[in-house]
């Protein structure tokens, strides 16, 4: 087994060697649509607290491994930890989500940021890796991941969520300069992140382009895959002898799959809108890929999801590098007996496409 | 000049004929960015008054030719007149948009809705059509419009916009019989009304599908590219010894551009995230194609804008087949002075497209 996994089938799928079924884990599976999840998030009080309180964030960590048959954890944490800890003030507003105090607009806001020490102001990040790795024993890899540096400087431009990103598509088109100075700065900062979230325990890496999606195809070369790119060359793959897979995901990235993969990464994330057969045709010896039902559908009927996850298999097809996934978080009003269905299906359906 | 016209240059650059520069036209070009459009909105009351008024209609389709030098023309209207026709009951509630009092949810509310008569309750739309076309007097075509089936059907049955579209796609995934009868009802009465609006004086066609680009490949291929495509094939497109053109726009669709162009379709719509010169690789020798600027960069400065135009233009490249547009409609808070400096780029750097 790799890395002396007990389940090491996610690694094998990642790396596109065989495996008896196709393996299965699900953004945001520790949240919300968990009562259990809700109970230690209202003990924690804020959200911050639950993120950068190891004990905790190693529990809701577990919550779902412990309902679900999963084949990977992925650490909790927030995707504006980064930010964060330059030094932003970040506040989770009832029903607004994140917001920044202090947001950055200017090249002078720009010029007054530093790179973050992952073993300093964001070393409780470290700590949650290392109760989490040890905690799981060797079960399944644990994933540890960052948002890619577009994302994050959406969040730091605009100073919060749901905006229409004027703000940072602005910079973009008025002070492209400023803008790859930031871009620049995030990304070595999240080579330094996930470098250090390796050395404290993470075994495999996934990067969120939660926003590269709205960017026009020059811009989200220029500004968001660039710097990708640059990520996935700088950080160390291997770690005690063993490969470090990375996941790249682009939400609304559909169109620049053979770009993506172009990066080096080992996979790539689709969201539900790309059809994996053509998305294979075009990557698939390259990387692997992970996804991509609708999180929406898991609102539907559970005989409704167990049809959508076949389909989801037959499209990827037979053999090895799929990782089984949605195509964006599970939102907080899903069923958890609809993701025992799902989870059900994927078992029940996948083996076939690995004889 | 085609069809009596002044200015024909939209329907040359649809029918990929030499043109002398790439027209422009602007969705939403008449709309709240313009002072003038606000003070008719208010004079009017409400916004269904403004659409059911045919001098109102025609006064706000006008207000952006006064203003700008475009080279079409669009039927001041909304997308969900159809459902409205069918007796769902619709206003638009203060900052919420659109609203349905009688949404659509089970077979047995299906089974009770009819093909609306296009000269009956959806006349008030052929006399703002034969007022503007008058009132335009062959100075450059005019647009009419519908929403797709699919686009229309995600309204009726959420009973409103803004929504995750969970009861919708729900109905796809649990119901699809009685979502193929919807949407087959839906695409006999667009084909309707598009004839009926040709017969009232729409010179070129256009299908809104704004919400084609939320579902996956298979659900776009069967719920909305399917009704679509019969839309096309049951649309009249010779009239008065002239063709109509129709224009197929799927918001989010640039992962199904060939299936969208094999409808028969004479152009495609674009949004801002597909790059034109990849898609005109893919679809340029079919159809046409329309779009594709980033409306939120139109609240960048007038040189950003500019420098997007040119990138728009060089995108497409030599030779005619595009037709300049947003990738998505303008935003109320665009200044009236920006949508100026789009113009005079696409003026001054479209010719040397075209020698």
């Amino acid at each position: 087994m790799k890395s002396g996994l007990q389940n090491d089938r996610m690694l094998r799928a990642l790396a596109r060697q065989p495996v008896d079924r196709t393996p299965l884990w699900l953004m945001r599976q520790a949240g919300r649509y968990l009562p259990e999840y809700r109970e230690t998030r209202a003990r924690a009080g804020d959200f911050m607290t639950l993120c950068s309180t190891p004990e905790l964030a190693c529990e809701v960590t577990l919550q779902p491994l412990e309902r679900y048959d999963l084949d990977a954890a992925i650490i909790f944490s927030d995707i504006l930890t980064i930010p964060d800890a330059m030094g932003l003030g970040l506040s989770f507003v009832q029903g607004e989500g994140p917001v920044f105090a202090k947001p950055v607009r200017s090249a002078s806001d720009i010029k007054r940021l530093a790179v973050p020490d992952p073993n300093g102001e964001l070393g409780y990040v470290m700590n949650a890796l290392r109760v989490t790795r040890a905690a799981l024993d060797g079960r399944v890899p644990l994933i540890g991941f960052s948002g890619s540096p577009w994302t994050l400087a959406t969040y730091m431009i605009e100073g919060r969520g749901g905006t229409d990103f004027r703000t940072a598509k602005g910079l973009l088109v008025d002070a492209p300069e400023a803008a790859h100075r930031l871009l620049g700065l995030l990304a070595q900062s999240v080579v330094s992140y996930l470098n250090a979230q390796v050395a404290a325990g993470a075994q495999v890496l996934m990067l969120f382009d939660t926003w590269g999606g709205i960017l026009s195809t020059y811009h989200f070369r220029e500004f968001s895959l660039r710097y990708m790119a640059a990520i996935v060359d700088g950080i160390s793959r291997e770690h005690e002898g063993h490969r470090v897979p990375i996941i790249l995901f682009t939400k609304g990235g559909g169109g620049w799959l053979s770009e993506i993969a172009a990066t080096g990464c080992d996979a790539v994330g689709l969201d539900w809108t790309v059809e994996l057969a053509a998305a294979r045709q075009q990557v698939g010896d390259k990387v692997a890929l992970q996804g991509n039902l609708d999180p929406t559908l898991l609102l539907s009927s559970c005989e409704g999801i167990r049809t959508e996850v076949s389909r989801v298999l037959d499209s990827y097809g037979p053999g090895s590098g799929h990782v089984f996934n949605l195509g964006h978080g599970i939102t907080p009003q899903v069923p958890p007996e609809h993701v025992s269905a799902l989870i059900a299906a994927v078992r029940e359906l996948s083996p076939a496409y690995h004889r």
